[in-house]
């Protein structure tokens, strides 16, 4: 049983990092996964939320959405229902706090950058990809930054370390690397991973969606992870350069 | 004093049309006027608004969105506030007032057509880039309608007329056909026209945004925005062939 | 075929204006339009929105809404919807738009102006008999201010052109004056002009509600709302003398 | 120590009933208490709330709101704000609680009347006045139903009783009927009674709004207010007759 | 026809008062009246509402709440709801304005107590039981405030009485205090009463539910409220002992 | 550096499951982690969500919530803010997908369970507690359903095994289990884990709060969660004989 396009177990789907793809925001990044396809947006605003006030830190935030048709069927638009969905708020919380953990917040001093990554186009992975292109995208913006002296420090300093995300998934029993939506739909255990570029973890989360899985599977599942972390940091570092 | 792109008064920004932007949408267009740039997609769902059932017609209605970094400075989510905004409800109804006017809706059955509008990046003219690019994403939705027979006749017949928009305006006295960001601000009249493909009105919006206007720059602009509609009527053509 | 109450095709309706028709406010009209009756009231408050603090300009800015039973079927209460629909945003914008167009915001300071344009019995025409009845309210608050010395200059400097606004369309191949509901639901063409008393354009609007409409007609419509107008313009300088 | 208006303690202000005040509702009485003016309208409606279907048995319920400046000072509105307020729910309910008492729901059949009280001016007592007025189209509303056929039994016997509502208070020590605005805000002690023109009670509420009462107050409050209620009762007899 | 946990009609079910149930909050009880149990917290904060500014008088306030399997069947959450319901507002108010009659707000200084009432299983006169146990919870948050030097002069200046309230009703004609749930279905008529230690009237609510009720009836219930409530004062004097 | 309350590295706070605490829900349990103390009912409810209708399958959810003074200092209500935070989401989100780990779906038939979770005092580890007990409350809840015919086959197949969860975490450089809430604002590293009786996982969570993780980190905390889930079971069994 094969994956449906044709892939090896631990390879991960053609990716892209477009920078500078739209005018406007001081970091901006087209992130393609295979079909899956994410605008990121880095927006450089003055001030800090209230609670932070004072403190001499920055902040950085995420909003994550995906367009009503993004997916194969139409859903309604979370602005129309007037309320925020939860899965939305989940994903959001997760890209913020992995930025957050590749970056020096006081040297930002007290400024804030919001992280919007929009799915235009969904085949699965779209948090991950995310999390992948929002790391381009907050890089870019931190740059934007040191050039206006709005920057304690060196971008190198105060981006310190770099950041980039995979899913992962058993499908009939196979670990595999970089789930399609149709793998993910069948997949029974289900795992994000965030890494650093040193290879760290930043956070795991898993989930047997439909099923339990034992330490043995949870250890493959973390090496694919790993590796496939690997490969798009080096991805990153070639589209920063 | 001359546009800031050097056209002349009565000249389109370059307009591209390109169908099948993404994979899902039963039709999805990438619309750009100059550096405007407007997803438009369009989803055929089964059944019609309660008001609406067993009338035996189709529906065909539109929501419009911007990213919220579509513009030269952030703005908030209209679902994280809760509520979609004014000019958000006036523009998509415009889109779908103006689209219901270039469809047989007996034609679709009790079949609905949602037309997306989502603007990934703007630079004046939103809304008038919106309606020209939905009618080309509507077109190809009842192309698909069709070829699995769910249209009754012929999709030349239920979509029996185009339909295109341009924006135009006053600035420094001059009238001028298809706005940028920086003119539309700078406007002493705006107005947003839109034309059948045989030259006739389907919507006529004038403001004098900062003073009023006469009879006389009145039929100015109508000269001038029939004519951009013209155009872009062929563009639609074209793409469509 | 004549219309539902026999005025000729360029016939207003019975138009009157009652000022002070409630105590409270600094400006108070109940506008009547034949059957259709809104309550406008002016009211002054301290201060003017964040974004505008601190450019010395004042702000007006308009409320519309319907009581849930002005019409013949009840409508459920936004309030109790929890949102405000789309036709009330559209109308409220295009009250303050127009209403914007005939003062000095400079006169007023930083104070701002809400005029609240409350529906209680509704027959075609809710949105131009507001912008008419909204005129004369905006003109008794400003008065108000004047004598408590809140206004830089004179009221007639304030307040330096007056706005009236009619609807037009066409029936049965007709155009005609200030539109009944009958008329509005069976109307090929609607349109709203608003106008200032010299007869400029401040505002036009027009919709082929089913169907689309020539030059020759939108020139038809166009006469038939700027004489209307210059009727409402004598009736306000009436009610105001 | 006077009243503002010269009244004697027991004396309510000048209360009028107009019917017919609005053309589109089955019922719709303004009335007025003194400056409080509050227009009261009912809709009949086919059908029942889904928790009472199939019981065989009717609905009345109330909706009670204000105009956003019936006051002296401008309120939000609530459509707005995007949610109904406390205060407004409290007095919604009690209404219509206090209408139900009236009337016999098996009478109606599965069909609705929806109160609505819109208070176009506020001077006091307005949640007394709507209930009072409310009764009246309620009474008109089931005469209509009646003439139509919808009604079992003649009105009478499904408007069984008449119910009628006042403020009493206690002002400077003093009891009083009918508090205007300015004694509501002065009152050491605030009930609203409603009873039916056979003198009983249908609900009372006494709240001591700065201090407490001893029951020689709630006795001689609880008379005026019954007495106030049985003048009302007559004007009601004679607005109907 | 007796009651069904047999007790007397003039007779309290068994009523407890648990302090310092929850450990985070200045004052926390956990009131049980039968099977009813509320948990009461106050929150002491500083600062006031923004109305309230500069005025040097603290605020008191309160939030009622059910867990939604307080009851027999499960309620929807507002929260999930999004809006809090009119019957959840009602009592909140009603819980703030009783216990404000027994506080000095001038002693607070420019301090705030919230009172939470959060319903952990119900079983009939869940908002009579609330007040009684927010009082406990309110005087040990003053006590509190005391030994911090937040407050003006001593506690028992700054609680100046005690507050308790019952629910009486009218069961097959027979006047019963304290009703439980399924008494409070059957009731003809149902009153809530607030009163002081001192037995003077806070507040008192009567509601004909299923009918009407006479003078006689209603000094019935209110010698059985007022008795009611002496009982609770001696148990709210012995919890603080 | 020990614990706050001089726990060894691996050992649980005291942990206690009372079942029944509650008389109306079909399975009812207070769990205390510590101080940590969540009201956990199982609300058997008719029917399916619409999108599982015709199924043949049952449903199982949860909502959790936290008093608003559970925590040290008072959170506002998500009903009064009209909108359920993010974070709640996602506990409830992972409450959910964890219980539904353990039961069979198609025992239930169209039938549906809420897990409803609230926090009455929060001390760290809500929602690993949350988790525990609900899954006493649930198996209540499904011996219920037994009882009363409404369960295809035995409880012990429907519910066909156990769920717990635990946090984890490192602080100081030192693996722990079952933070406290200082142990948790502590964290370099914190984790929830989900096991099986079987000592198989369902959920790993791991987030690096101020920080990353490598593998060896990864893995010692693997093994003192599963070690906690498993003595987390042996409680549950003796709570349930």
């Amino acid at each position: 049983m094969g994956r449906p396009d044709g892939r090896a177990p631990d390879e991960l789907r053609p990716v892209t990092l477009t920078r500078r793809w739209s005018m406007h925001p001081e970091g901006s990044v087209l992130v393609e996964f295979g079909a899956t396809r994410v605008l990121c947006t880095a927006s450089v605003t003055e001030g800090v939320p209230r609670w932070r006030k004072g403190s001499g830190l920055g902040w950085v935030t995420s909003e994550y959405s995906m367009l009503p048709r993004a997916t194969t069927t139409r859903s309604d638009r979370e602005s129309v229902k007037g309320r925020v969905g939860g899965r939305t708020h989940e994903i959001s919380r997760l890209i913020g706090r992995s930025l957050r953990a590749c970056i020096d917040l006081k040297a930002l001093g007290e400024n804030s950058i919001v992280l919007d990554c929009d799915v235009l186009q969904a085949d699965g992975g779209t948090r991950t990809a995310a999390i992948t292109g929002a790391y381009v995208a907050l890089h870019d913006a931190v740059t934007w930054m040191a050039k206006r002296g709005l920057l304690a420090g060196k971008p190198a300093d105060a981006v310190h370390r770099s950041v980039a995300a995979v899913s992962v998934g058993v499908i009939d029993g196979q670990p595999r690397l970089d789930l399609c939506y149709d793998e993910d739909v069948a997949a029974e255990v289900d795992m994000n991973i965030v890494c650093t570029g040193a290879g760290d973890f930043v956070e795991v989360q898993g989930t047997g969606e439909s099923g339990v899985f034992d330490r043995a599977q949870l250890d493959a599942l973390l090496d694919l992870g790993v590796a496939g972390c690997a490969q798009l940091a080096d991805l990153q570092k070639a589209a920063l350069a």
